[in-house]
C-alpha cells in the first residue's frame, strides 16, 4: 500500500513527513484532520492514535506510528537522511529531543495561537514567555550553526525536524534578524534535492 | 574511560540513565550539577551542553550526548533493552516522543515545583493545567497497559523512559488510584533484573 499520512497540512510536524517523503521520492496519500474542530479526538481517530495527535502515519494496513520524529526516523533508516555511525545517530536523536522539548512547545505553540487559531489577544501573557523560551532555543541553534553547516554531519532528518517550525517562526511573532547562521542554514535546506515548501 | 553522567540525582531524566546503566551492569561516574543554583548555566557547563540541561553524558573523552532518551537509545542499541525490528524500534521512539512532549512537561514539571523547589504556592494556577494535561497522558498509558504488559514488546527503554516520572508522580500531586494497569506495570518494572531505586 501507499503510505498514508493523517495530517493537518499547516502543521510543521506534518510538513516534516511530507518533506522527507518528497526527498525520498515516495508516493504519499494524505488525509486531512482539522484538529481545531476536534477531528483528532473522535472515537475513530483515537482508535488509530490514542494520544489524539497528528501526524499519525499508516505504514501498513492497520499498522500506525505517531510522533513526527519517530516517523522521520522510521522512514530515514538505511537512507542518506540518517547517519550510520551510532554516535551520529544518537546526536540526531539528541536534536529530536531538543526540538520536541525546548523548541516546538515554544515556537510552534506561538504560531498556533497567532496564525492557526488567530487568537493572539487571548494569549498575550503566555506569548511573552513562549517568545523568551523560543529565542533561547534559537540561540542554541545559532551557536551550533555558526560552527557547522548542518546539525549532524551532512543534511539529515535532524535538519528536517528543526527546519519545519524554524523557517516559519515569523508566523509566531519571532524574527530571525539577529540569527544570520540560522538564515543561511534555511537557504542550505531549501537547496536540497527534492525540497518542497510547507504550502506545496 | 568510564561513562560519566552529569546529573541532578533527583531528576527523573537522570535516573533513567542510572537505571539502564545498572541493568546493563556498566560502571558509571556521576557529577552532581545543581540546576536550582544555576550550575547548568555556567560557561563551563554550556561548553559541554549548549542547551544547559542535565542529563549530559560523556561517552568518550570530550564526546558528549544530551537528552535523556537519546542517551537511553545510544546505550541500549544491540542489547535486549531495544527491540531489533524496525517498526518496534520506531514505536520505542514514538513513546520517547510522547514522554518528552505529553508526559514529562506536565508530570515532571509539577513535581519540580512541588518537591524540588518547594514552591507549590507560587504555581497554584499553573498546577491546575499541568495536572489536567498530566492525567491525559496517564490515561493514554493506562489504556495501553490495560492491553499490554509493557510499552513495546517486552521490557525496553520505552518503559524506562516512562517509568522515571510516572512512579514518583505523587510527588507532583498526582494519584494513581484510578490507574490499576499503571500500578501493576510499575511493579513489573520493579521486578526487572538490575532494577535500582531513584534514591539508590
Amino acid at each position: 500500500m501507499t503510505y498514508r499520512l493523517y495530517q493537518m497540512a499547516d502543521s510543521g510536524n506534518c510538513y516534516k513527513i511530507r518533506l522527507l517523503m518528497s526527498q525520498l521520492a515516495l508516493p504519499l496519500e494524505t488525509v486531512e484532520i482539522d484538529i481545531t474542530r476536534g477531528e483528532s479526538r473522535t472515537k475513530e481517530f483515537l482508535a488509530i492514535n490514542p494520544n489524539g495527535k497528528v501526524p499519525t502515519f499508516e505504514i501498513a494496513p492497520g499498522q500506525y506510528l505517531a510522533e513526527s520524529n519517530a516517523i522521520l526516523w522510521y522512514l530515514a533508516r538505511q537512507t542518506n537522511y540518517l547517519p550510520t555511525d551510532a554516535y551520529a545517530q544518537a546526536l540526531v536523536m539528541q536534536w529530536f529531543g531538543f526540538e520536541q522539548y525546548s523548541h516546538e512547545p515554544n515556537i510552534a505553540t506561538a504560531r498556533y495561537w497567532i496564525k492557526i487559531i488567530n487568537a493572539a489577544n487571548d494569549y498575550e501573557q503566555e506569548l511573552i514567555s513562549k517568545h523568551a523560551a523560543g529565542y533561547k532555543a534559537l540561540d542554541v541553534m545559532e551557536r551550533h550553526l555558526g560552527l557547522n553547516d548542518f546539525f549532524v554531519n551532512d543534511y539529515s532528518v535532524a535538519d528536517i525536524a528543526l527546519f519545519a517550525y524554524t523557517h516559519v517562526c515569523h508566523e509566531g511573532g519571532f524574527t530571525l534578524s539577529g540569527y544570520p547562521a540560522i538564515r543561511q542554514w534555511i537557504e542550505r535546506v531549501r537547496d536540497q534535492p527534492g525540497f518542497i515548501d510547507i504550502n506545496a
